[in-house]
């Protein structure tokens, strides 16, 4: 057995992780072989710990070290307003904004007939559970503006209809973004979502 | 205390290595999280292992799990033929060419009157003590083609004048290299060195 036999596999254990590659994850042992006081055992202990705590929250799929996650659980959250998003990266993405006050609910990807994903893999049995039970006025759908997103926006909204007031996500230009980068749907979705100044 | 707060040290620790930024980090902490029985365990796991036991080899500073590393105590390679790197980095793609059998040395950086290095922060006194220790022929100079590496490299030419043949590696055109996106200098150079066909 060769004596690099353990930094050979964690370089390659680095290089599936996604946005790093062979020659970013080799970069990143070096750098961390180099302090290894300093940044690689803090660095395996918090692994341990997420690994032994992280999981899925059984109520809205968000992630955390609880069965019921802080934002089920907490009582400054609204109730009533649900908002449904694809997975935790975009439940992530929605609290750096700190402008929504309800609650989440985390499919866990989009409606594929391809990969045989159906409405029970997504968690949405237990979305229509969750409206009744916790009293949800509003579902704000904030899905990915891709034709998987908008498919299962489409049919959720089918589900939900009658029971709810259905929202979803404005579309247009981002702020900071020049129409000539733009792409020609957003450009026509701005456009016939026009407001008076 | 939050229950997500072991998950948010893990996204800094990880957002903080080479080529991961803060977006990045939460996406390879996610997907960890996602595959923790398959992944995110054993990658800790590994990290603890290396952590307790990576260690810089004594003689040429290359990284390994021994105090002199595989490559100096191996009797498969040449003596007499001395490779001089930066980086241990440098070390491993010299070894995936796998086209140099004899052994290295690791200077851990290159001269900076600005950062304070001087030769004995590089491992220049070892490189002196190995010639003579070692019966080394050639000492063959791969440091980058930076300004920082061939100053470097030129200080070494000085230190070890006469005591052994000295070469360098060959400037030119990358293999599958356009001429159209190369710089100026490597065109002045390969043009410089050009050979008969």
């Amino acid at each position: 057995m060769s004596s690099t036999d353990d930094i050979d596999a964690l370089i390659e254990m680095m290089a599936k992780l996604p946005g790093l590659g062979p020659r970013s994850a080799r970069r990143a042992v070096l750098h961390l072989i180099r302090k290894r006081a300093l940044l690689l055992t803090p660095l395996a202990d918090v692994m341990q710990t997420v690994a032994a705590t992280a999981r899925e929250c059984l109520n809205c799929g968000n992630v955390g070290t609880t069965d019921v996650c802080d934002i089920c659980t907490s009582n400054k959250r609204q109730n009533g307003e649900l908002c449904v998003v694809e997975d935790v990266a975009d439940l992530w993405a929605m609290e750096r904004s700190g402008v929504f006050k309800g609650r989440y609910h985390v499919l866990g990807g989009t409606l594929s007939a391809l990969d045989a994903v159906g409405p029970e893999e997504l968690r949405i049995p237990r979305l229509i559970d969750r409206i009744d039970a916790e009293d949800v006025r509003e579902v704000i759908l904030a899905l990915n503006a891709t034709i998987d997103g908008q498919t299962t926006a489409h049919y959720i909204a089918d589900q939900l209809e009658g029971s709810v007031t259905l929202t979803t996500l404005a579309q247009g230009v981002p702020i900071g973004g020049e129409l000539d980068y733009l792409d020609d749907g957003t450009i026509t979705a701005a456009l016939r979502a026009r407001k008076p100044v």
